[in-house]
């Protein structure tokens, strides 16, 4: 398989845009990271469009097509999916469109996630996060996703000493990164005292500790890393790009502190990559829920497990630490457009790699890593970036 | 990229499966599909699931992991998505394990597509039909999946003359098929009164003209081409797997009584396998509406335009035609559950190809060509399979 490249990037603005519609954003971005990448619509090769709540909330299946229809593309009647898995989605679709030209199959991809989650009836939206849970099992019994979060919360606390400041600091750290993010829906610092002080969600997690649902469309171009010097003076190479599974329903895992999902596919990105935990200076993490976070830096080998709580606190995963944690402000702050997410954590991590990122830069980052997770981590993705010298 | 061929088939019956779940019927088509390869789970590289309407129908997205895990298979961690395009959501599943492979990425992987539509709401289902349309220019104003085919059917009525008994015979033929498909959901023959005079859906179809909504799934095991003898006795290779899109609402298309998404599926697919369509001796192609059927013969190649009602009433299509269309039943009376259509005509092919058919057995087959299609044809995906001599 030949060796891919991130040749340019698009985001929109993540937040309530109620103003615009699913089929704009989704062409927002796409069209954005196009001109990045110096490449016309006549180069392109295919489409793949991370997604999932568009049947639910919009009542509109079939919307890869759809997207290239209203970017006047349908002329040329180029390939398109969509890809699911649950909030994974967009990594997913990622993983897809590496394949497409790491396969030789197309040279020039575009691979876009795009969701609109706030111009809905705040039930529907309520409801389409727990479907990515186990229906049957855990979703008529009245579990939703945050409870689920929580149960592993409780279970991180008991087990290791896990705090409730520990889980805050995550949420402030995201809103400090996300004030220095203008895409991002939260733009306002938080204190410890107000994430704790919430009102609870589901214990322990409170307001604060829960991502929100937010409208946002992100797109990558790849194509072959052999000619990506034509479109940027910057190639970003795809290190690896895996993708692991486990159980949909918490109930049958061995245990519930670690994600086994996260931790065979970082470990299978490693692996493909030849690099090792301590070589990334700049990661997006799934955080969806503080403890997701905490779970994640343990899960991926960038903290001992038990210890990602004290080592937040001591700031090892700050803007200046060894190890710069969602930067975009992660899915609490920049935002949670489910099927965007996996696609906007590899575009705010080529920005970090191309030294885009202005007052939220990274000093020095040439590798990168992005984790996203559906549900309960019943799918995670990791994707390595490098910057090619 | 390498060759890649099918090694295993399994299907479950479709039709009203109101005792077994969408994860029971999916499994069931899976472990069919592999043990059929003679392969255990051990050897497994991947899952793509084609899947329709099942966060909008049963509350479950993030479904390809949920699969997995219910066949026992969660402690492998296997990389598992799913894959949606409307109805053409199989045949979109089975492209992407086609790359897969091809690519090198992984050896065997399982393509599968599983729908639940009849025990729901009644308006539910019907309401999830027209998604595959637009629904913010088409829809909301009323059109309906079956309506928007109607306005195909009579545009081609008025054009080329076709005529409501040659809609018509496309059922009656189906009909007879599916008599001898032990896996279709309607197995009683109709004649071509029947067809005239069933209740009118949208003029000129009437209910039989419409395929029904079934509960079903299909899977087959993909793997490379060069091991396929350890396998199979008759493996049989993918010789093209090509996707196209065009418009999402017919009234941006310049002529309504042609698919461009299957005129340029069809064609890239029979470039790909250097092959013509007189080569071709069976088809499963895309009749959810009479007039589909009609379409598809003229945009594929198989009939000229505005010739196809004529062909199909000289008999041309029939089990001892030049080309026998829909030996499975088709759409119409093997059944319609979205996501497992595109991998169950595969199956139909690979039945056929094999010579395992029984009474309904296309003689001397060894080209099949497998067409699917979503919403009003926004995607077409054509698959050509070959019997390795």
């Amino acid at each position: 398989m030949r060796e891919v490249a991130v040749l340019g990037i698009g985001q929109t603005k993540f937040g309530e845009l109620w103003d615009r519609s699913f089929r704009e954003i989704g062409i927002e971005a796409g069209l954005e990271a196009l001109v990045d990448a110096k490449l016309s619509s006549a180069d392109l090769g295919a489409l793949y469009l991370g997604n999932m709540a568009s049947g639910t909330l919009l009542d509109q299946e079939h919307i890869a097509p759809l997207i290239l229809d209203y970017a006047g593309l349908a002329g040329r009647h180029l390939p398109a999916m969509r890809v699911e898995g649950g909030g994974a989605s967009g990594a997913l679709a990622l993983h897809q469109g590496y394949l497409a030209v790491a396969s030789g199959l197309y040279d020039f991809v575009v691979v876009g996630g795009a969701e609109k989650l706030t111009d809905v009836p705040d039930s529907a939206a309520a409801g389409i996060t727990s479907s990515a849970a186990d229906h049957e099992w855990e979703v008529v019994f009245g579990a939703t996703l945050p409870g689920l979060w929580a149960l592993i919360a409780r279970r991180h606390m008991h087990l290791f000493g896990t705090t409730r400041e520990d889980l805050a600091r995550v949420a402030v750290h995201d809103h400090e990164m996300g004030s220095r993010n203008p895409n991002a829906h939260y733009r306002n610092r938080i204190s410890l005292e107000q994430v704790v002080g919430a009102s609870p969600v589901a214990e322990p997690l409170g307001m604060l500790d829960c991502a929100p649902l937010s409208d946002g469309a992100a797109a990558v171009v790849l194509g072959p890393l052999d000619v990506a010097r034509r479109h940027t003076d910057t190639p970003i190479r795809i290190a690896a790009s895996q993708v692991a599974t486990d159980t949909m329903a918490l109930q049958h895992r061995d245990d519930l502190t670690t994600l086994a999902s996260t931790v065979v596919a970082g470990r299978r990105a490693f692996e493909q990559a030849r690099r090792a935990p301590k070589d990334v200076r700049v990661a997006e993490i799934h955080d969806a829920y503080t403890i997701s976070a905490l779970l994640a830096l343990e899960d991926l080998g960038f903290a001992e497990k038990g210890r990602a709580g004290p080592d937040f606190a001591s700031g090892r995963f700050g803007l200046r630490g060894d190890l710069t944690v969602n930067p975009s402000g992660g899915l609490k702050a920049q935002g949670r457009p489910f099927g965007a997410v996996g696609v906007a954590q590899v575009v705010e991590i080529v920005r970090q790699l191309r030294g885009e990122a202005k007052d939220r830069q990274v000093p020095g980052a040439t590798l990168g890593l992005a984790h996203d997770v559906g549900g309960t981590g019943a799918t995670s993705v990791v994707h390595l970036l490098e910057r090619v010298p």
